[in-house]
């Protein structure tokens, strides 16, 4: 597929602005494992994901990690060109979680395009209120969601992501992704297998009743 | 002063477009404790604050709330306007926190005007990175700083907005603003009292050792 389909702005450009673009555009494909944008130390282009999954987390000093959404087939990554948005003062770092196809447009050109259309600049505010929304959900969830919660939460969402009841995560990853310890990950893990939402074995966890897991992940604070 | 000194892009606009500007904004003052803009039950416009200050929290089911960020004057209001940005999946709440002044553009003018002008569209795009650099540097705080450290920044935050070292604030505000429950916050400022940091006293709260509370501030999870 050409990158017009994933640009819903593509009909509103000038004859040039589409050759630009296209010409501009250039193919790449990583491996998973493979950390695509460093926080501030690059600022690489806007990526269109033609394949495979990327994951956008945050890092404290301590290297303590939390993440923050995942992007898919067809989603746009915005954050790997954050450095034409000035007002944007912090770091995110992505990482792609599978062997991951996707189109760069180098920031330089995209940033002129958005300075020179509307639309295209419309559709980037639309792109960043995506991820904020993404981002106060988080935020919501740390707030006022109990660290079981979360943690159903996330199985569920792996079990979606994979399309398998059965994941292959280690307690170490998931504590990375939920920002939390492994040793707390592992007692929470324990208690949702008492409770008989999942089985655990080594290195891999397996959901075994999805409805008691979407209960639990519904429950919030009080 | 008048809207054009608010709005960066005015330079930009084509004559008409500033005219519409101009016709459609008003001018209103609130008491202080007003709730200006309501999570998605209202979407009044871009506020435009000339004094004064405002302040965006959300709000838990369970009636917790947190601050987000503070506005003052010259500051832009956005989110009393972000119904016309389709991506914003989440609702924030604004009240005034000070008596405040501010012109009003009407949500659909703004809206228009976004469309149709790039120069217009990117600053929009720079306001909500900078609110979205604001909640990235609380979720940083959030996730990786103690509520003693994440207290004692509260507290230089207040006396750097009112220019005082007597704060007059209850432990049940500042514990809405922090998002977490007076009886910790009390057992908290007893601690900073006891490190020599504030006094305290019957409705306020005194900085006592800026620099001791600075440390404080500055210190994170290990």
């Amino acid at each position: 597929m050409s990158i017009e389909t994933y640009l819903p702005f593509w009909q509103k450009l000038t004859p040039t602005q589409r050759e630009t673009l296209s010409r501009a555009a250039t193919t790449h494909r990583v491996q998973r494992g493979t950390i695509v944008h460093n926080g501030s130390e690059d600022c690489v282009g806007l990526l269109l994901i033609v394949s495979g999954q990327l994951r956008a987390f945050i890092l404290s000093d301590e290297g303590k990690e939390i993440t923050l959404y995942r992007l898919l087939s067809r989603d746009i990554c915005l954050f790997s060109a954050s450095c034409m948005l000035n007002s944007i003062q912090f770091d995110i770092s992505i990482e792609a979680e599978q062997d991951t196809t996707f189109y760069k447009i180098p920031t330089k050109v995209y940033h002129h395009l958005m300075q020179e259309s509307a639309p295209v600049a419309n559709y980037t505010n639309e792109l960043i209120s995506a991820r904020f929304s993404d981002v106060m959900w988080l935020m919501d969830q740390i707030l006022y969601k109990r660290l079981d919660s979360r943690l159903a939460a996330f199985l569920l969402e792996e079990s979606a992501l994979t399309g398998a009841t059965e994941l292959k995560i280690t307690h170490d990853a998931i504590a990375r992704h939920l920002g939390s310890a492994r040793e707390v990950v592992t007692r929470m893990l324990k208690y949702l297998h008492s409770e008989g939402a999942v089985t655990l074995s080594r290195g891999s966890i397996t959901i075994a009743d999805e409805k008691k897991l979407r209960g639990l992940a519904q429950e919030s604070l009080r």
